[in-house]
Order: C-alpha cells, then sequence, then structure tokens
C-alpha cells in the first residue's frame, strides 16, 4: 500500500526526485537570477513533533478511530501553500487529537453524537486536497476536535444504467470510483486537478470544478440527489432529474463545506465512455484576440468539452509552447456522433478573431484508437503533475501558488488588468521580481473563469508573510472588480473575509440559522465560510 | 386598454366566443355522450358581491393602492381549475382588501413597513398566472391581507451586449420584456405556456420551465443574479456567470415564492434571436419506442431545442394528429450555425427506434425566411389557447386541468401506468369516465418531465369535490412512485401536502428558519411552501 506525504502533495513516492528538483531549481534560476532557488531535504516524520492528543480514543469509538503520528500528522491541514510550508517546515501544532475512519452512517452519527455530548469538535475530511484551510482546526478554536476522514466510504454502491447514474459513497476517490464506474462501462468525466486524491464528497461540499470546459463545469451540475447526516439527524432528497419544488434542497447541501452536516453519499450522473473525439490547438498573436474567440465559442452552442486558452507565459512554464503565442486547447467528445462539424465550426470561429490551427484537427471515430493529442496531452501532463511541482518548490524556497474566480466578459479586460498590477506589484514589493500567468479553465456564455498561477522567490523565515502579500493583493483585485473570490477551490477559512464582502449581508445570516437548526451545538468545521460567534 | 378577465385566463375579450364555445360543446359531446357540456352564461363583474375590506388604505400608500372592485376581483385568485370555478360561480370571499402597484422598492418597502407595523398580511403578485393557489390568502388564515403587484415595475433595466445580459424588472410580463429585448436585437427565449401575462419575477419565484426542451429547462439556468426586498432588507446576489462560494445565494431564492421577500429585478441571460432552425415531426406506433427515442436523444449530446412527445391523445385533441400515432415534435435553432448534422442525427435517432419522420426535416438558413413549422407550428397555436380553453370548459360544467412532474427514465414505465390507473380509475368513479393525455414537455439525461392533462365531464354542485378527487389520485400516484409534485408549476397551497411528503423533513425545518430570519413577523404569502404555526 502506498503511503500519503505527511506534509506535501499526493503520494511520498511521487514527491519530486532529486533530479526533477535540480531541474527545476536550474529553470527558477533562470527566471530569478537574483534570488536562486534555496533547497533543502524534504522532511522526515521522525523529526516532527505532535502535541498531546487533548482527548482519548473513546471506548465506543475505538473500531474506527486512530491516533497513530502519521493519520494524525497527515490530517492536520490541507494543501495550500500555507499549509506545504508549514508542514515542510514542522510546525504540526493544529494536529487533530485522533482520525475517525467510518465505516458507515451508523459510525458518523456514533461519533457526531459522542461529539455533541462531549463538545468536541468535528472536521470533515474528503481526501484533504483543500486549498483553502478548510479541514484544519487551531488550538484556540477548538481545544479538542478530531478529524472524520470518509475514505473508508467509497463503493459505487448501484447504477442506472437507463439513467446514466450512479449511487456513490462520499469518500470515493477519483481513481477508485472511476474503476468501480468502468466495471459498468461507464465514466464520471469529472477531473479537478486533485482527482487522484479527492473524493466525491468533497468535490459536493466544495463545489468542485471539473472535466467539461462548457456546461456541466461543476460538479452541482451532475448532483441527482444527495444524503447527509447531520447532528440533527440524515438529510436525503429524492432522485429526480429536474424539480420545481420549492427552494432546491440539493444546492444548499453543494458548496457547505463540512458545516451543516457530513455527505455520505449522492446519486450522480454519469457518462457513457466518448467513442469520438475531436482535438486541436489554436494560436492567437493577441490576447484580446483569443478572449474574444473564447466569447464567442463560448457562445455558439457549440459547447467544447475543452476551451483552455492559456497565455504565452502560461504555455511557456507548462511546456506547450514557447513562442509567446497564446495557445487555445479545444476538445469535443461524444459517445453518440462524430464531431466534424463541431469542430469546422469552432475553428472557423477562431479563424474569423486570427487564430492559426498549430495542431489537428484531428479525429478520432467510432472503432479508432485515440489519436495524439498534441498540445492537449502535454497540457494535461503538466496539469496533473503541477501540485507535486508545487511540493517541490516549496523545498526550494519558493513562493508558488494559484487563485482562480469568474467573472462576465464586458468587466474581464478590467479584472485582467487590475489582478496583473496588484500581484505584479505585490511580488515587485514584497519578493523583488514574480512570474504571473493566466488560463481560462471554463468558459459561460456570458463570462470565462480565469485560473492564475504566481511565482515568485522567496525569503528565508517570511515565506508566509510574503505569500499572503500576494494572496491578499490578488483577493482584493477580485472583490473590487466584481469578480467572485473563488470559482471552483471553495471558501475554507482561507477566502472567508473575501466571501463575506462578496456574498449578500443577509445571505450570511441565512447560512448562520441554516447550521443553527442542523448543528445546533456547533461542532461542525467552526469558522469555515461562516465565523462563529459574531 | 385591455381588459383581464376578472375571472377566466387572460383578455376579457380573448375568452372562447359562443361560435367556439358551441364547437367545443360538439367535440365534447362527441366523447361524453353520456355526461354532454352544461353551457353557461360568462358571469359578469356587476353581479359580484365583494366583502368590504377590512383595512383601508393608509394615507402613506394612497399613492399606489387601489381597492377598485375589479382590482380586488382580479386579484383574489390564481388560474387554476378550483380558481376558475369559484370566479365562474361568483365565490370571491378571499379578495384582498386593497391592491398596491409600487412602481419602485422604496414603495414596496414602505408597504413592508407598513404591514409589519400593523400586522398585516401581504401576498406578493406577478401575473396571477399561479395554478397551485400561490396569490390567494382566506380571511381565516389573515382576517386583513393585500396583494403586491408588481405590474409597474416592468422595464428592462440595462442591456450587456458583450455577455448577452440584461437586468430586468421583476414585474415585466414576457411580451412586454420581449419588446424592449427586441429593440436591442435580443430574445428571451423563455415561452412558459402563461409567457403572455406571466412575469420575471413569478418565473424565478416559482422555478418556471420554459421553451427549451433540454439544458435550459427551467429560468433558473438563466439567472446571473437576483435581488429581492424582504422585510429585513435587501439581499442581492453578484453577477457572476458562475462560482463556488458557498452555497448559492440565488438558489435560496429560487422557488422561494414569496415566502422570503419580494424578488424585484434580476440579471438575466438572454438570448442572440435564432437564425437557424430546423424542424420534423417524427411518428411512432408504439409509446414505449417514443419515450426510448427521447431517452437517446435526451442523452446524446445534440440538445434539441424542442423534444415534446405528444402521446396519440394528445395529438388528437390538440389536432396535431388523428392517425392515433405519437407524436415526436423536434426542433433545433441556433444563431451561429447550420442545423443539418444535428437534426440529421437525431432523426438516425428515432428511426433506430422505428420512429417514421412524417414532416420535415425543413431547414432555414440565415437570411432565409421562417419555413412551415408543420405540427410543431399548429402545436403551438394549440398550446397558447389551452387556457383560454380550458375557462370556456368550467363555463360548460366540465372538469378539465393538467398536471406535471419529472422522474427517472429508469421508473417512468412505473409512474405512466399508476398514473393512468390512478386517474382513469377516479374519473371513472367520480365522473363516470374521462379522457387523459401525456406529453413530454423536458427531457433530461436521466429523465423525462411528463405533463398529464385530463377532462371528465362534471356534475352541478359537485364540481370541485369531483375535480380534487381526481387530483388528490394523481398526486398521490406521483408521489408515491418516486416522482415530483412539480417539474415547473411550482407548490404553492394546493401542492403543499405533497410536497412536504416529498422534501427531506430537515429542509422544511430549514426553510422556516429561514423564514423567520428574512420575514420574523410571518406578513409574506402565509401557508405557501410551508405552513405556519405547526
Amino acid at each position: 500500500m502506498r503511503t500519503r506525504s505527511f506534509w506535501g502533495w499526493g503520494w511520498q513516492d511521487e514527491l519530486p526526485s532529486q533530479d526533477e528538483r535540480d531541474q527545476l531549481t536550474g529553470l527558477l534560476s533562470g527566471f530569478f537570477a537574483d534570488h536562486p532557488p534555496r533547497p533543502a531535504a524534504y522532511p522526515s516524520l521522525d523529526d516532527i513533533v505532535l502535541p498531546e492528543p487533548a482527548v482519548a480514543i473513546p471506548e465506543v469509538l475505538a473500531a474506527f478511530c486512530s491516533a497513530d503520528k502519521l493519520d494524525r500528522a497527515g490530517h492536520t491541514y490541507g494543501k495550500n501553500y500555507r499549509d506545504l510550508v508549514r508542514g515542510f517546515s514542522g510546525d504540526f501544532s493544529p494536529a487533530p487529537d485522533f482520525v475517525a475512519y467510518p465505516e458507515n452512517e451508523e459510525q458518523i452519527q456514533a461519533l457526531l453524537a459522542w461529539a455533541v455530548a462531549e463538545g468536541v469538535t468535528v472536521v470533515p475530511y474528503g481526501g484533504g486536497t483543500t486549498v483553502v484551510e478548510a479541514v484544519e482546526c487551531s488550538r484556540e478554536e477548538a481545544p479538542r476536535h478530531v478529524t472524520l476522514d470518509l475514505g473508508r466510504m467509497d463503493r459505487v454502491l448501484e447504477v442506472d444504467q437507463e439513467c446514466l447514474a450512479a449511487r456513490i459513497q462520499a469518500g470515493a476517490r477519483g481513481p477508485v470510483l472511476q474503476e468501480q464506474l468502468a466495471e459498468h462501462g461507464l465514466t464520471f468525466r469529472h477531473y479537478p486537478q486533485s482527482v487522484e486524491f479527492s473524493t466525491l464528497g468533497g468535490w459536493i461540499a466544495t463545489r468542485a470544478g471539473g472535466h467539461y470546459a462548457t456546461l456541466y463545469t461543476h460538479v452541482d451540475d451532475f448532483v441527482e440527489s444527495i444524503r447527509m447526516v447531520t447532528p440533527e439527524g440524515v438529510m436525503e432528497s429524492r432522485r429526480l432529474p429536474g424539480s420545481g419544488a420549492g427552494p432546491s434542497p440539493d444546492r444548499m447541501m453543494i458548496g457547505s463545506e463540512g458545516i451543516f452536516g457530513v455527505i455520505t453519499e449522492a446519486w450522480i450522473r454519469v457518462q457513457k465512455p466518448p467513442v469520438y473525439r475531436a482535438n486541436a490547438s489554436v494560436k492567437f498573436g493577441q490576447f484580446d484576440d483569443a478572449v474574444a474567440a473564447c466569447r464567442a465559442l463560448a457562445q455558439s452552442g457549440l459547447y467544447p468539452t475543452n476551451c483552455r486558452l492559456l497565455d504565452a507565459t502560461e504555455a511557456l512554464i507548462n511546456e506547450v509552447s514557447g513562442d509567446f503565442t497564446h495557445v487555445l486547447l479545444l476538445a469535443f467528445e461524444s459517445s453518440d456522433h462524430s464531431l466534424k462539424p463541431w469542430m469546422d465550426r469552432a475553428l472557423e470561429i477562431c479563424a474569423e478573431r486570427k487564430g492559426r490551427v498549430a495542431t489537428g484537427p484531428t479525429f478520432k471515430e467510432a472503432g479508432e484508437r485515440s489519436s495524439s493529442e498534441g498540445e492537449g496531452g502535454q497540457w494535461r501532463d503538466a496539469f496533473f503533475r503541477a501540485p507535486y511541482r508545487q511540493s517541490a518548490m516549496v523545498s526550494l524556497g519558493m513562493i508558488a501558488d494559484t487563485f482562480e474566480t469568474a467573472i462576465t466578459w464586458e468587466r474581464f479586460p478590467a479584472l485582467h488588468a487590475a489582478v496583473q498590477e496588484a500581484v505584479m506589484g505585490a511580488m515587485r514589493e514584497h519578493c523583488g521580481s514574480g512570474l504571473l500567468s493566466c488560463r481560462f479553465t471554463h468558459v459561460y456564455p456570458d463570462g470565462p473563469a480565469p485560473y492564475y498561477t504566481f511565482i515568485a522567490p522567496g525569503q528565508e523565515g517570511k515565506l508566509l508573510e510574503q505569500w499572503y502579500a500576494i494572496k491578499k493583493a490578488a483577493g482584493d483585485a477580485l472583490i473590487r472588480e466584481g469578480a467572485t473570490i473563488t470559482h471552483h477551490h471553495a471558501v475554507g477559512k482561507l477566502h472567508r473575509p473575501w466571501y463575506e464582502a462578496q456574498r449578500p449581508q443577509l445571505f450570511g445570516d441565512v447560512l448562520k440559522v441554516i447550521k443553527g437548526r442542523l448543528d445546533p451545538a456547533g461542532i461542525l468545521n467552526p469558522n469555515v465560510l461562516i465565523r462563529r460567534d459574531d
């Protein structure tokens, strides 16, 4: 059995090797000659000291709980930049007292009942891949707290071939549910960057964004019904393809980030595997032209599966293209029909905005093996490797993080300029220099979802201060310019100040009264999404 | 200025003429020879007696309120069967004390403040086309109650051509907002059967279903942001193409049926008018084959604009087809591209399930005038005339009503059989005989939205009792078989018992605490969606 890194991204044995780190060091030294990387060895669990547990595992929960060092250390943080830096530097002060691994709802109910009776805080945990500090809890926030890891509840319980739907337990990680669906000839087609570790329940609780660039952008769109265990009982919505009966109960649970209850399972709309594919990449000399093409594609009714625009910097650092053009990765997929008319029209739309086809279009028809995916495949490899690279960057003393948003087309140019000014300015001020790149992960008829990556040299002992100055400059710009603080990374504790500025004031009060009804003792995930006691 | 009928559907001068009623009498006599129609004259406002107002218009609201007889009578009921029968028979006992026609939010706030201070109930009112008794209030429920008609707030306030979005006041009726959008070369493409009278705010408050058979089935999908005035202040969501920041505030307001606040305006995603169209109708000998074709189309990724299956009875009574086949009306539309590949593949899918093309396919390309729409056009005319015909049926002593739902494909055959047994059984038991027809209004990858129409001969003095027996048999069957009590007609007071059985119990409690926060005095729409005082 493979071991997850207790501090960094993913599998311990997949963390970048010394060779890979040397290569990265060389690359970064080129960008930041004045402040080159400062490589340090990865930490070892033996060197870590955890606080003594404040509460012991009670007899009644003993069968499915653990206070082992690796369990506690591995569940202390999520995986954002601050988490990685703290883990790398050996600070595990917010470690949970123990970790529960329930195998069924009865065990979850037993844990919650014990926690309510004892006044112990419970933090629901899927894959622990949060980048918004949604699975950590300090001693100040809760002197006694435990983590509820859903990982053992990972089965596909039922498959409805006629409806293309499946009932799946919340703890199923991407590859685990995918493997089970494949046995039925089905697939989920929802691949957040975290997919190898993140879980169905985590996706639903955080409104995860996935594979499709249009139409089915968030996991929200795949949810047919949800089952959630709250301290006040079970809430389960009816399985329906659509309904007009009152406000949607699902939409209250989707995005609730573990503050109302623990999502235990859901009926999900799944897909037949694509039989037909069409792929192409298109290069643009001007970013504005590329944006205009994305807008026209999003409003065309063609609904591309992939419509991922990489600006020149993004294309460069992901080794997709080195000629300083902006690259649009376009793909269509279908289990039903050949996609030539779709791709032909999409490329016409690009050509009308000065886009030059760089690779493709390639078409895979029924019965054919997949053709080369060109830049698209190169991108995908870099995409799933990126979180490992971020952990390596931390070990090199670098600052490297991402933030993402969505905004209407009309306001995008002003937002983009404001973000560049604010983030580049903050990097110059606090780090001397920095790199900022942008891509579109999803596009809507009324606006894009831009995703930014920033990389800057860090100063020893000041990394988190420098990082937060950049993060704050970014968040402030997003809110000031009318964007959202998150399109699919969620709110957690990290984004809460900007979320409070963004959401209607009264809606914050509404969330509090809902929490008061479902979790009256306030044991679940304090200070995530809404502040406790104010 | 045209006058709305104070008791029946729509414009008074469009109510079926004596000739049309005679024709209908003849048709119905054929179906129900044993219990022929009993024509009676339409009622006159002069013959109606309204209860004395329990509260007078206060000075501070006088500028925009009316206690005129026509205003009060016309706002007493919505337009469901029970409403029509009561109006036709001259029972206007639940008439509001007066009707407010605010022109701006300040006037709404003044009305709500007065109502809270005086303990007067307020019923928000859009077009008054509810078929679920959501705009009426009895003297027992509220000894003093007034109606808040949004009709004077009907302007398109802002248009964003780049995002294809518009900020529209909630009181805009379909044709009124359409006319204003047309000045900007845009269109809404949302046509519920009530579109001539129903309003944007009403659509949002009730999750109205519209024009598109796939993808954008409910108005929910067009909403970019909402502004709502509650007794506790204004709630306004941020205009965003997509967001992952917490549970959606919009989705809490959408479907809230006036119990949390008054929707005053919304940013709506609108469309460019279709330039390309493709139309066809396909006939099936077996209903099961037609259902299978709809399922395959819904799962194909072709996203037809129209995919309306009429069973043989439905096709017959709407004069679309008289050969006892089941008719599928298929259409695609686009402002961007020719639709031949889409329609060709859709017709292949139908042919694979024994569907025979009856008319078309016809294609309208850019610059061409619209081609004949065949059965589709015939259907549309009958569709918009149907509510007028229902009013005429009431004047003939008939029972005529509809109900609608959504269910997964896998459960549809059992549901359809159960509905037929229950409703035909109830009609036989209570009316001697009856007609029941079915169509699909919308289709999803995981299930259809079936819409049923029933017609039966009524007995003098027993109409409402007979009608409710049929309605109850239908509602009970829907809930028992796992369907929803409504796909797009909403809950109101009529559907509340079944809604309570359908929604998660805890979610009912959640709705109550939300209402407690936003409308603590409980002045808004009592007993709609949730029961007061239990």
